[in-house]
């Protein structure tokens, strides 16, 4: 299921790497797409929204509801 | 030999650390601190300067001269 989120305090490559990990933590099949510029996460997974948005938390990122 | 430079492109954490293992990988003993709101790396090192600024460059920051 293709869920999308408004992430806050991607700033480089490296951001995008680790939300991508965090992500692949709970879901190694996960399909991520990230545009940091538009602070945009798409995530196609089976994962529930809140465990997602934990994990994105949990690195250091803010996930605007 | 303490030597600083001024790096430009560090955006996060994340970024700190790509920027200290390159020179850590240079010299494992280095002493690194970095302050990257200043765009300041102060490195203590017996490597010579050149070598560390090539070595920033390749992890995709600028040093200024």
């Amino acid at each position: 299921m293709k869920q999308i989120f408004t992430v806050k305090g991607m700033t480089c490559g490296h951001c995008e790497k680790a939300v991508s990990k965090a992500v692949q933590a709970l879901d190694a099949q996960a399909r991520i797409v990230i545009d940091r510029t538009e602070q945009r996460v798409e995530i196609d997974t089976v994962v529930e929204r809140q465990a997602l948005v934990q994990a994105i938390e949990d690195e250091g990122y803010s996930v605007l509801a």
